[in-house]
C-alpha cells in the first residue's frame, strides 16, 4: 500500500578519507590523543575513578575503558585478523548505548563496576594501543578504505570523552563533601591568558549581519559528525550578535535583580526546575556572607566578574536573555557569524590544551567590533533544538546510533569550551544537552533583531 | 555594562480588530461557542466531571470553570465598571498557569476540587454569560479598542478547551474500569462521511514541492495566536508529502514487523519510553485473540484499517516514519503544502462539528494527487520543535504567558483533528505536545526528500 | 522431611452464634446499621462522593458500595438460591483486598471509578437490602448455623467503614482548597457533653496497677474479630496510667518547647518523617498569627486546650511521651486498666452516635482517680506492635484475609473514638495503623513504671 | 498540669565494669578486634572499598573509618588530654546517625566519599590505634570508671560492623556485573565442619517447652546492649521448636509448590513486595536450566539442600512458616529454648571465626532432640517486633541514640550467623531488620503450639 520503497533507508556510507594517511603520522596522532585522556586522569586517586555522582556522570574509569572498547570493538575486531577481545565481559560493561550490539550495563549503574580495577583498565588500554599501533602501521593501503573512517571517528570519540572526563571529574569532586581541588594551580598556559588587573568588564558591542541565504553545516571533505551535515542553505533575517559572552558580573546583576524569583522571565519547565531544584545561581556557585565563590577544578575561588558565566542550563541562559531584553541566537546565526573567527581562535583561544579548564576573562579585544571568545571558554547555548539538518543521513551500520537517536528534547550549543580539545572542534560542530543540564561548561551570548 | 537597552522588551500590543464588531453578531458568536462547551458535557454524569485520570488531564468541570474564569478575569474585571467576582476563591481554583496573577491550584491536584459543585460551576457560567452579553451589547465603540482582542482570545481559548474536553473525557472514561461509552452512536453528521464498504485503503500518492523561499506563519490581519506570527520566509529544499495520513492498516504492518521490539527504529528517549511504559501499540488499542480493537468515544470498536492512525506519540510517529524509510515533514513543509487545501476542508473536513469525534476513513480522493485530510481527522506530528518564529513577540501583559513559555521540549503538530472546532483553525495554526504525549488525536503524514 | 503435618493449618471455624437470632430483631439491626452509613453521607454533594484525596483514603461512594458488596458476595451469593449479582463488574470494582476472590481495582485508583454513579450505588444498596431482608426473615433455622457469622461480620464491617467514612470525608474536605465544613453545627447530642466554661484542663492523675498475670483478649462468646482472640495470660510489671488522654493544651507545650525541632525526642523513622513531610503540628492544625486553629468536620475552629489532642501519628505520640518523661502503655496494660470502665462509657462516652465527630473536652471527673475517656473521643496509641496473639487462628475461608495479613509494621490503638459506632466496640477491640498515619482520630494516654 | 515530673527521664548510667580491666589484656583485645576488621577487607581491591550498592549498604571504607571515628569521638576526645582530631572533616563524614553530635553525611550518599582515600583511612586507623593503646595502657585506675564502658561499647560496635562488612561486601560483589568471588576457597576452618557426603537432610525433630513464666533478657553483670535489658519475666504458653533451621531443600519445596505465586500465604505488605520486586526466590539465588545456584562469598555455587536457607526477608520466613502449617517463634520462646545451648555453640558453632562466611550444612546431631545451630550459621527471624523491654532505659548521653530510636517497624532476629564474631554474641542478643531486608544472613526456625 505504501509503494515499493525499501523499509529502512540505507544510510549514506561516509566517503573514505581522500587518501591513505601516512602511518607514522597517524600512529603519532593516535598515541597523542590516547595519552591526553590518561594525562587528564593523573591527578585522580584510584578511589575517584569509580564514583558516579549522578546518573548523567560516568566514572572516570568507565570513560577510559569505554573509549578503548570503541577501538577494540570497531577496529580490532573488524580489521585485525583473529583478534581476541581482551576480556569478553567488557563488551557488556563498556558498551554505552549501542543497542544493535546487544545488552549493556545500565547507564545509571556504572558506579557499581568496581572490577575491573583501574590498573586492569590501564592494562586494557595498553593492550589495545599495542594492537592498534600494529594495525595502523601494518595495514595495507586497501584496508584503509574501510578502516580510515572508524579510526578517525574513534579518535574524535576519545576527544569527546576528554571533555566529559573534565566535566564529570569536576562534579565528582564537588559532590564529595571534602570538595578537593583537582589541580592546585592551573596549567602553565594560564599565564599567557590576558587578565585584567582591575577586572573591568569590557563593554559589550553589537555586530550586525544582514538578511539573506546562508550556507551552514560542515562541508563534505574532512572529518565531521553526521549531525553537522549536509551543509545546506538557511534564510536568515537581519540580526545582531554580542561581541563577547555574558560575564559573571552581568549574570550577578540578573541574580540581584531577582532573576531567580521572577517566574515571568522563565520558560514554564524552567520555572518548575528553579522551584524543585531550589536554584538560586549557576551550578558551582556559593554565596558566603554576600561574597560569591565558585567551585573550579582548582577548588573554590572568588567569583571573577570578567569571566564568561559558565555552568548555566538552557533555562537560565534563556531567562537571562529575556531579562536583558534580548534572545539567544539560532545556531545558523551563530555559525554564520562565528565561522570566520575559527582559524584565529586556534592560536589564541582557551581550549583544553591551555590546562586552565576554566573560562578565561574577557579581554579588551572584545570591544573591537569582532566576535571574540566564540570558540573555547564556554559552549554557547543557542535557541535551536537539536534536530536533523535537511537531508540528514546517519552514519552507516552501528555508527548510526552515534548521534541521530538523540535528536529530541535537546538544545544545540556551539563553539567549544575550555575543556574541548582544540583539534576536535570545527565551526560547524554541534553540541547538545537537555535544557536542564548544567554540569557542562556552558554560557550564553546574546542576540537581537536588527 | 550591557548598554542602555531596557531590561524587558515591551511585547508588541496586538492591533485592535480593524473595526468594532457588530454587537449582535458578536453576542451570537459568544453564545454559540459557550453553548458548544456545555453540549460536549451533556453525556457526562455529574461524577465524571470531577475525575483527573492523570496529571495531564483536567476534570471536565475544571475546563468549564476555567474558560469562564478567563472571561471574568480578563474582560469583566477590566471592562465592566464595579464588577464583583462571582466567587473570589475561583481566582485561585481556576487560574491555570498565569504566574503574573498570583498563586493557583496545582495542576496535578485539580481532581481534589469537589466543590464548587457542577451546578455551581454552571451557575458561574450563567452569571458570567449574562454580564458578558451586557458588556458586548452595551460597550461604547471606544471600549472595543481595548476589549476586542481579549474577547476574541477568550473565545478561541474556549474552543481550545473544547478539544481538550474531548481528549480528557476519552481518557477519563477509558481509565474507568467499566470503560463506558461517551455516546452510543456517533453524531448524525457521520453518515455523510464517505466510508469504504470493503475498507480498502487507497494507495498513498506523493506530491512534489520544489525548493525555494516560502512564507509561512499567520498574516497580521485577523485573529491568530502570537506563536503563529510573524509570517516570515523559510528556505525549503525540494520535498514530497504523502497524499494522506498513515492508516491503521499501515501502522499494523509496523507492529507486525516488530516495530515495538526494534530499538534501532526509535529515538533514544522513545525507546526508553517503550520499555518503561510497556508500549506495544498506540494508546487505546487492545488486542483480543489477535483482533485489534480501539477505544473510541463510542466505546471499544473493531479497528478499521482505512482510518488514519491516531493517538500516536511523537516517538511512535518518528519510529514509524523511519521504519517506512521516510521522515516527518517540517512544519514549514507542511504549511506550504497544506495551506491551499484549507478553504475546501472547511466544507468537507471532519472536525468537532461532525460530532463523530473520531478520524474518518481515508477516501478515494486521496489517490487523486491532492493533499487530503490535512485539516481535521488527526493532528499531524511534524519534525519541528515548538520554538519562536523569527521576531516573535509574545502577547502583551498577562497574555504573554499564554503560549511563549511553553516553547521548550515540545514538538509541533499541524492541521487540527476531529475534535477541533472548525472556526478555531487556521492554516498557520501550531499545536504542540511533549514527545511522549498521546492522548490527543494525533497521527502522522510521511515526507521524503526529492 | 518436615514430618506429616498438613501444609496449611485449618483455621478455626468460628462457633455459630449460640442460637438463631430473632429475625425481626436482626432485620431491624441490619436496617439501622445500613441507614447509619447513608446518614453519614447526607451532607455530601455528589461531587464529594468520588474523590480520593490520598491513596489511603477511599471515595465515600466506594465505601457505600464495598460494604454492600460484602453482603452480596458473602451472604446473598452463598445463601440465597439462584441469586444473580446486581452487576457482575462490581466484584472487580468493590472487592477491597481479598486476593482469594480474584483480581480487583487497585486501591490507589479508586478515584477513577466515576461510574457507577452515586445513584446507581444507592440502587445497589436498595437491591441488596431487599434481598438481605428476605434472607434474614425467611431463612430456616438450619441456615443460621452457616449464615449467622457472616451476617454479624458484615454488620461490624459496615460499622468499621462508618468510621472510615468520617475520617476520609474529613480529609477530602480538608484537601479541597475551599475547605468546606461537613456540618455547620455539631450534632444535638453535643449540648450534653460537659464543657468547661474557662477551658481549664483538669489535673492529670495517675492510677496504679500491681504486677501480675492478667488475662486479655476477647472471650469466646459473642462477636469479636479473630485478631482479639484467644484470650490469654500476660505477665505485667507494676505500672501507672494517666487518668485521661493528653490534651491540646499539653501538646502545645511540647510544640512550644521545640518538640518538632529536637531529633533526640523521636524515633529515627519518625524524625525522617518530620523532615520530609515538614511536620510542625498534628494533622489539621494551622497557626495563624500565633493562634492555632484546627480543621474539624464543622470547619476550622479555634483550638481548644481542654480537648484530647487528636490526629497524631505514632511517631508524634511516642515523641510526646518521651518529652514528658513517660512512655506509651502496652495494649495489655491498657486493656487491663480500661476494661472495667467499658460499660459505663456506653452511656457517657463520646462516640459516633453523639454526632459531634470531634473529641469532647476533658471533664472534672478525670481528676477523680478513675480512668476517663478511655472509650470514645480518641483512639489511644499503644506501644504494642499489631501482632497475632498466642494461638491466634484467622477466620476461616476468605475471611482469613480480613485481619491477619496486616499483622506487620503497624501499631495497636485502643478504645475507639468519636467516630466509632458504640455497638461496634469492645474492651478487647484492637485497631491498628502504620506509625506515620494520622488521619484517624488518634491521641495518646501516658504510662509509666511504678 | 502534668505534674512535676522532669521532662526527660534521666537514662540509667551503666555501671562501670566491676573492676579495672588488666591493661595488657585489654590492649591485646583491642588490637585483635581492630585487626579482624582489616583482615576482612584484605581480599578487596581499592576500587571495592568505595561502592555503595544500595542505600542500606555502606562502602567498606566507610565502615573502617566510622568504627575508628567512634573511638576517636567517644574515647580520645573525652579522655586523652589535648587530643586533636586526626581530621576535623571526619566528624561530618563518619558520624553515622548521632543527631546529638550535629549534622553528618547523608546515609544514601556515602558512595560519594572518594576522599579520604583508602590509604588515608588506614592512616586514620593507625593514628587512632596508637592513641588508644596509649590511653588503655596509661590511664589511671580512676579513669576507667568513665572510660571502661565506652571502650567496651566501641569494641562491640566494631564487631557489629564486621558482620555488616561481610554483608555489604557480598552485596557489592553481587551487583558488580562481573560478580567476582571475595575468596576463592573458604577458610581453613571449613574442613572441620561436618558435611554430609550425600547431602541428606536430617529429619526435623520437635522439642517441647511447658507453659510458665520465663525470665529473658541479658543480666546486669557483663556487657550487653541496652536493648537486651533489663531481664524480665514473660508468660509463655506451652510451645515446640524445631530442632534445626529450615534447609535450602525444604525451602525449594515451598518454591516448587508455588509459594511465590500464592498471595494467601503472605502478609499483605509481603505480597506487595513479591510483586513489585519480582521476587521468586531468596536473595542471591539464581535458576539456570532448572538448577539453582546461589551467590556466596566464594562466588556462585550449586545450591546445597542440607544447608540452612539464608537471605530470607521476614516476609519470606513468615510465608514459609504459614505454608508449613507452623509459625515463627517469639523471641522469648526462642531465648528460653536456645540459651542453654549457648556455651557449647562457642566451640562447635559456625561463626565469623570459621572464615566460611556461609551457613554450614545441618548435621546428624539435629535429629538428637537438642536444639542445634541456634547460634551461628543464620540469624533466625522471630515473630516479635523490635520494641523496648519493660523498664527499658537507653544508654546515657549520645549513646542513647545507639539502639532505642530504631524500635519501630523492625522485627527481631536471634542467634547470630556465620558472619557474627563469636565473642560479640550473647544468648540475649537482639538483632533487628525491617521486614523486607534480606541482605543479612537470615533464615528461619519453625515453632508451633503444643
Amino acid at each position: 500500500m505504501m509503494g515499493t520503497t525499501p523499509k529502512i533507508a540505507a544510510p549514506l556510507d561516509r566517503p573514505a578519507p581522500p587518501s591513505r594517511p601516512e602511518p607514522q603520522e597517524m600512529a603519532k596522532k593516535y598515541l597523542s590523543i590516547r595519552a591526553q585522556s590518561e594525562a587528564l586522569c593523573r591527578p585522580l586517586k584510584i578511589e575517584d575513578y569509580g564514583v558516579q555522582s549522578m546518573p548523567d556522570v560516568s566514572p572516570p574509569k568507565w570513560h577510559l575503558a569505554h573509549t578503548t572498547w570503541f577501538f577494540e570493538r570497531f577496529l580490532l575486531m573488524n580489521f585485525e585478523k583473529g583478534y581476541e577481545p581482551f576480556d569478553a565481559h567488557f563488551h557488556y560493561l563498556f558498551n554505552s548505548y549501542y543497542k544493535s550490539l546487544g545488552p549493556h550495563q545500565l547507564r545509571s549503574e556504572r558506579g557499581l563496576i568496581s572490577r575491573p580495577t583501574v590498573e586492569e583498565v590501564y592494562d586494557f588500554r595498553r593492550h589495545v594501543d599495542e594492537h592498534m599501533l600494529g594495525l595502523i602501521q601494518n595495514s595495507p593501503e586497501a584496508a584503509w578504505t574501510a578502516m580510515g573512517f572508524p579510526l578517525e571517528l574513534g579518535l574524535h570519540h576519545e576527544q569527546q570523552h576528554q571533555e566529559l572526563l573534565l566535566m564529570d571529574i569536576k562534579h565528582i569532586l564537588f559532590l564529595n563533601p571534602l570538595q578537593p581541588a583537582y589541580q592546585e594551580t592551573p596549567g602553565s598556559h594560564l599565564s599567557s591568558i590576558p587578565r585584567e588587573a582591575n577586572d573591568k568588564i569590557p563593554t559589550m558591542k553589537w555586530i550586525d549581519f544582514p538578511e539573506g541565504l546562508r550556507t551552514i553545516g560542515s562541508p563534505e571533505e574532512g572529518f565531521a559528525f553526521d549531525n553537522e551535515r549536509p551543509s545546506h542553505r538557511v534564510f536568515l533575517e537581519a540580526y545582531r550578535l554580542a561581541s563577547r559572552p555574558v560575564t559573571n558580573g552581568e549574570y550577578l546583576e540578573f541574580i540581584r535583580d531577582g532573576g531567580y524569583r521572577t517566574p515571568t522571565l522563565w520558560l514554564s519547565d524552567g520555572w518548575d526546575t528553579v522551584l524543585t531544584q531550589q536554584w538560586e545561581a549557576p551550578l558551582y556557585w556559593k554565596a558566603e556572607n554576600g561574597n560569591w565563590r565558585s567551585f573550579t577544578l582548582a577548588g573554590f575561588k572568588p567569583l571573577r566578574a570578567s569571566e564568561p558565566v559558565s555552568h548555566l542550563s538552557y533555562y537560565e541562559a534563556d531567562a537571562f536573555a529575556r531579562w536583558a531584553g534580548r534572545r539567544l541566537p539560532t545556531e545558523a546565526e551563530w555559525e554564520g557569524a562565528a565561522a570566520p573567527e575559527f582559524r584565529e581562535s586556534l592560536s589564541s583561544g582557551n581550549f583544553l590544551e591551555s590546562n586552565l579548564f576554566h573560562p578565561a576573562p574577557t579581554g579588551p579585544k572584545s570591544s573591537s567590533g569582532r566576535m571574540t571568545q566564540a570558540f573555547g571558554d564556554v559552549w554557547e547555548w543557542t535557541g535551536s533544538a537539536y534536530l536533523p539538518y535537511p537531508r540528514f543521513r546517519p552514519f552507516s551500520g552501528n555508527f548510526g546510533e552515534y548521534n541521530g537517536k538523540f535528536m529530541c528534547s535537546q538544545m544545540v550549543l556551539r563553539g567549544g569550551s575550555c575543556a574541548t580539545p582544540k583539534s576536535h572542534l570545527r565551526p560547524g560542530y554541534r553540541n547538545f544537552f537537555q535544557p536542564h543540564c548544567r554540569w557542562q561548561f556552558s554560557g550564553v551570548r546574546l542576540a537581537e533583531n536588527l
